[in-house]
């Protein structure tokens, strides 16, 4: 008992059906012992960008040798390679899609391993279904390793180079301010950029976005005045503020900013000095 | 530490209230030690075929003594027995109401043991609510069984023939394919059939089912192709696969089957060979 | 093993992003022993009556020694207290505006010990964010509690008299039977009043609501019968009875009260003898 390993699992599987349950259960099978924490299992279906900044949030937050598991797969069935990656306070585990690349982002590539998982002795079964390898490969794999499997004995050794990357657009520093974009859109209606806090680096700013509003034909800009907290503009009105994970956030105190402004995914947000 | 209890929850309990907290908070009551794995709390309310097959569909990944505790329970407060039953390889715990069916069709009832709940000793109390067996009833129940009580400890024998069955329509085979029904459809919108994998004989097949689409004032039949994956057919077009749960499923490459065809849980669906 | 702790969590996180994740990270890095059972994270958000009755229904089913953490938390960032109760048979830790208010109010307050939690050397970081306290202090906290460290290392003791109250409008008991209001609708549709057991002292009652149909301009009064469960009125009907919780609520027999009734948290409800 002196030292309880975790399990994390990220997935779009949704809670309606027992496709989790029945991850945990094979996951129990191999070590009933194992800790499982859920991460999240609503990422929006097959919606990579918003997994690989959920998997690179939560990810600081857990004790050293934690196991990452993370299935959102839309290339199921298909020649995706199946990987596990040592990191140098943990493990990943799930398919090579770019899942992976925020946390993978701010990593020295030379001070990971990686393999990919071919190995079926570690499988649930030797043949795997063709449409859930959560359950037929990436639990029982993430299990084994949880449970003192060596990376080595997985599958054969990969190039880290060779990973799949997932690029959220680059962000664009101009005299006037910088240029970024939408990384994700949470439960309360925030809608978080890939502005990181280090990059505010003068005190004045706002945010502009182009909101595509129900009633308009045509988009418009929109400023958004920045502050410290929800707290810092009147109820119902939007405010930009670092958020609690780093990145620039537009918020409504009290209510939804998706819902006042209607962005997607991978939209354009510029921070304006003032 | 070396024999690690598990107990499973399945219930149409959602996550919005404490219900589900507090049937784990009477199982830590019991027995802190024991570890408690949600299968799904959002069987759509008092839907016993969707819960049936939720429970089928789990119960063969899970290590050995594990006690499913299933809670979709429209006669609660009703004269309706409270069992449990002991499997050759684990236990169920719930209303006789044909939520355990599906698990059951495949045993040999020789082979099971029930009891009714009637020794109010189990209880979380000694007079239970009329509205919340799962609290008062299930979780304790379920808890002791998981901690060694034997089933004849819990109540008298009854005979696994007198349990109540809940049937899907029959499979029929005909000259020119299978007939069968809609027996789940899942977060993804998959809608999936109770047409085994094993009763597929033949190499090349169709799928046709009577969508009822929004915008027809008749139903029309449709024939859906089969394939492997999802991937075997364009984005957004519907495709026949065996689920990786073994039955045939209609599945959208992409999107959502129940959004294209409007199908109902029991509804027919048709193998047709090619 | 022989003092299996435990720590809940009621939040309005959803379930979309990690923030809860996050959360059972952060009580893992203190202590990776203790087991954590979610309450709910779906409380509506920023509703501080409906975490005030969720967590005064869930607190009675679980074991001595457990530590309650709850995060509704509108004023996060501003000057609200950080608090940690100690009571009679377990702990609580969140903000200091009223959500524990149900649990304290049959509470005696010289009972209960309260502190303010300023010592950051029990925070996950010396400068917490202005937006997620959940990460940055009630989950440190909670964890150290649960640990074994005393409150009184945790920050400045308080008078339980200063605690923020949450209050739902006063019981009124006339001569013809009780007013009183909704305190909470659950994933069912029941709308469940602050009307409790011991106040029904006669046998024949009913329950006078103003519903607010849709289909109307003015609402108007209903009254609905009372009976000792679901399944005494027909299918679709509504029913007044003592639910699980043990206060006066309305269902309708397999469907949602709330739909036909559209009743709102506060809504007056009045009890009228037969």
């Amino acid at each position: 008992m002196s030292n309880q390993k975790i399990i994390t699992l990220l997935t779009d599987f949704g809670l309606k059906d027992v496709y989790v349950g029945v991850v945990k259960g094979v996951i129990a099978q191999v070590n009933p012992h194992l800790k499982v924490i859920d991460l999240t299992h609503e990422i929006p279906p097959q919606n990579l960008f918003a997994a690989r900044f959920c998997l690179h949030n939560a990810y600081p937050y857990f004790p050293p040798e934690t196991v990452h598991l993370a299935v959102v797969d839309p290339g199921v069935g298909s020649a995706r390679r199946a990987i596990a990656i040592q990191l140098p306070n943990g493990f990943l585990v799930g398919p090579d899609n770019g899942i992976f690349s925020g946390v993978l982002e701010n990593l020295e590539l030379q001070n990971i391993k990686v393999v990919a998982l071919t190995n079926s002795e570690y499988w649930q079964v030797e043949k795997p279904s063709r449409t859930f390898h959560g359950r037929d490969i990436f639990a029982p794999v993430a299990a084994h390793i949880s449970s003192g499997v060596k990376l080595e004995n997985l599958g054969e050794k990969i190039n880290p180079e060779s990973l799949v990357k997932l690029s959220l657009n680059n962000i664009t520093f101009t005299d006037s301010g910088i240029v970024g974009c939408v990384q994700h859109i949470d439960h309360f209606g925030n809608i978080i950029t890939n502005i990181y806090r280090s990059y505010i680096t003068k005190k004045n700013w706002s945010l502009i976005v182009n909101s595509n509003n129900n009633n308009d034909y045509f988009s418009s800009a929109q400023t958004i005045s920045s502050g410290n907290t929800y707290a810092d503009c009147q109820l119902g009105e939007l405010i930009a503020i670092i958020g609690s994970h780093g990145f620039v956030e537009i918020a409504a105190n009290g209510g939804s900013a998706e819902e006042q402004l209607n962005l997607k995914y991978r939209d354009k947000v510029e921070v304006y000095w003032l």
